[in-house]
């Protein structure tokens, strides 16, 4: 029975509360709106900003909402004017939209397409991924009343569609989106702007992986720091986002690239990807900045942070060397906290940046990573730990949790 | 009579020790050893690090000591092994050298030379330049006894010359260099790689300046940001460097050039040096930050700190554009300050650098900056707001203070 035009009755992972489980629900998902496209999500990956907001330490965080923003699925259907694509599509969907005509999207320079507005751009790893596929076949019951629409005006537009409601609603509540995204749930909607076009034959339980934490830690490397060929880097944190900016250091043909963890279960893993050396913390009674630069004779060329721990932010940048070394941080710190130096490392020729989504554009670059990936240029299957039915979703983020270092 | 080969008998300005004020004393100055240049210092400009290190402020400071680290003069004799000078030549001391061999100078993305080490490598103006030249005929005596050589490691080079000895002494009593350049002397002895040969027609009065703070400056803007045409750039603070970065913006066709000063009496003078709109945060109830952003919808491409104060540079960094803003610390902190920001600042696409000498190499570039100069490319009479004979050098010091903010 066509779902088209209907509500989609489904099951989504539903956080009802700060600080509580995510709850399995029967939820309903309108459908899309102009300019939407409403898609069946067919495999998500769990990341740590999916927890930091449900334990309910982002300030920004509302609730009732549908987490994840790391999936991928099957276009169900599409909202009225969406020319880019149809029922059937293989999809990703995109937590930074690439709209193509706000400024940033016109500016060469930057990927943080403004037409969606998203607070939390990027996102924190501290373990591999998690990817609960979705198993059992949907149910849609399109028979049941449309959702109730929510009028709105968010100051977030990441909790709500662009005109300010949400598709989602579960027992007479609406429930917010998340990030524009929302895959933990088997149906879900998102702009068009947000919505990636890939390959048809991609497994999307890998190549979910590719809307947040490889991108991003790959993108780092070879776009944000543009790591040059015979260079030395260290990457502080071998979880996804680390052993994925590894891969991008391996690609851009660096030298030496210095794997740092407080962790030793996580070197070996970091080796496989191509670290060159690994540093534990632990194994020194000085400051890791001061290890790091007496092992590079003056300090890495490129470093970066993936963690999210302002400590490290600026062990990251201290451990660059004098005259050209760029830190770049990809992991994102709780709220309120600061990172600081003396300004005199600045000074004296180092660089401090920051990247969100690795710096791709992401409409027009996520076609291609999964293009790479097909033709095994780039490592996805490595990345997964576990593979777990979706009803397992909060053991999944148990098995995140006890990553944790 | 011919001075080569011995001591110079002449007139400095010694500073004796911390917190008091300089004192004209007739010291000698020893021939150059090998590898080093003596020349006769015609003119030096005032600089606050001067003054920084005079106050006693700076914890690496040593006494008794000959400041002065912008100046211009004629080669008198050179030393064993030198080839790139001789007397007669016109020459500017350079801060920071450039030897041509070590990984610094073979690294095209800066200009620390780390061949002889200074700890303070960046200078920063509060106010215009003063400039004292030297009137009356140097004075030398070479009949009198050489220098002691004072035999000693010092931590920093840069308070003596390569053999760890200084070629200044006074009333029996050893006086370090400073800076590699101590120009407020009549007669000094510097490293060859510290030099830069300029045209012989070149205002010594005038190009001094170029040894410091008009490079420093104006390379920030062309260098270090790379601003492009057609972009939006906020200068905080109007002093020598601030004035310098203004120019700078505008010789890279800077579309909008924001000065920003506590001190209404130095707008005039911005906008006389380019700057299309002038901002004082007293003006304003809210942080010039979120002042900035509103006037240039979203923020600056490109930012500068000339003074030298912690919450500055956090301002200018904050006052970028999100995406792909880039802000510039000029200014030297005082010891121990530190910044700091939101690591989302740099997530969310802001890039925060610093500058040393405008990141010119310096040997090399100098005396392209004096032939831009001569053809009036490059402002640097206007510079200066005072010239004053070398006597009265304190009351320099009282000029430059008075203009803070």
């Amino acid at each position: 029975m066509a779902t088209e035009g209907k509500v989609i009755r489904c099951r989504a992972a539903v956080a009802w509360e700060a600080g509580k489980p995510l709850v399995m629900e029967e939820v309903e998902v309108a459908p899309p709106k102009s300019g939407e496209v409403r898609l069946k999500i067919a495999a998500t990956g769990i990341c740590h900003t999916d927890s930091y907001t449900l334990s309910g330490s982002d300030p920004e965080g509302v609730f009732p909402v549908v987490l994840g923003h790391e999936g991928a699925g099957i276009v169900e259907s599409i909202g009225e004017g969406v020319t880019k694509f149809q029922k059937g599509d293989t999809v990703i969907p995109l937590y930074i939209p690439q709209c193509g005509e706000c400024k940033f999207c016109r500016n060469p320079k930057t990927n943080l397409c403004q037409k969606i507005r998203v607070k939390r751009l990027v996102v924190y790893h501290l373990i591999h991924e998690v990817i609960p596929p979705l198993r059992s076949p949907p149910r849609s019951h399109p028979q049941l009343s449309r959702s109730p629409a929510l009028s709105m005006n968010f100051k977030n537009f990441e909790n709500a569609q662009s005109d300010g409601t949400t598709r989602f609603s579960c027992k007479g509540k609406s429930l917010f989106h998340f990030m524009g995204c929302s895959t933990f749930s088997e149906y879900t909607v998102v702009a068009e702007i947000s919505l990636a076009k890939v390959d048809h034959m991609a497994p999307l339980d890998k190549v979910c992986l590719l809307g947040c934490g490889i991108t991003t830690g790959y993108g780092a490397a070879v776009n944000t720091a543009k790591v040059e060929a015979g260079s030395t880097c260290a990457v502080f944190g071998l979880g996804a986002l680390g052993l994925a900016a590894i891969m991008g250091c391996q690609a851009a043909g660096a030298a030496r690239i210095i794997g740092v963890d407080l962790n030793p279960d996580k070197f070996k893993t970091a080796q496989e990807f191509g670290a060159t050396e690994v540093v534990n913390p632990k194994d020194h009674s000085r400051p890791i900045q001061e290890v790091l630069v007496e092992m590079t004779d003056g300090g890495v060329d490129y470093s970066f942070e993936c963690v999210g721990n302002v400590a490290i932010m600026r062990a990251a940048l201290e451990a660059c060397h004098k005259g050209w070394g760029t830190s770049v941080i990809i992991g994102v710190a709780a709220a309120g906290q600061e990172i600081s130096t003396r300004p005199f490392q600045l000074v004296t020729g180092r660089t401090w940046k920051g990247t969100a989504f690795g710096g791709y554009k992401s409409v027009e670059s996520v076609p291609k990573l999964v293009e790479e990936y097909m033709k095994k240029k780039l490592k996805v299957d490595e990345f997964v730990t576990h593979t777990l039915p979706f009803e397992k979703i909060t053991e999944g983020f148990d098995l995140m949790h006890a990553g944790k270092w």
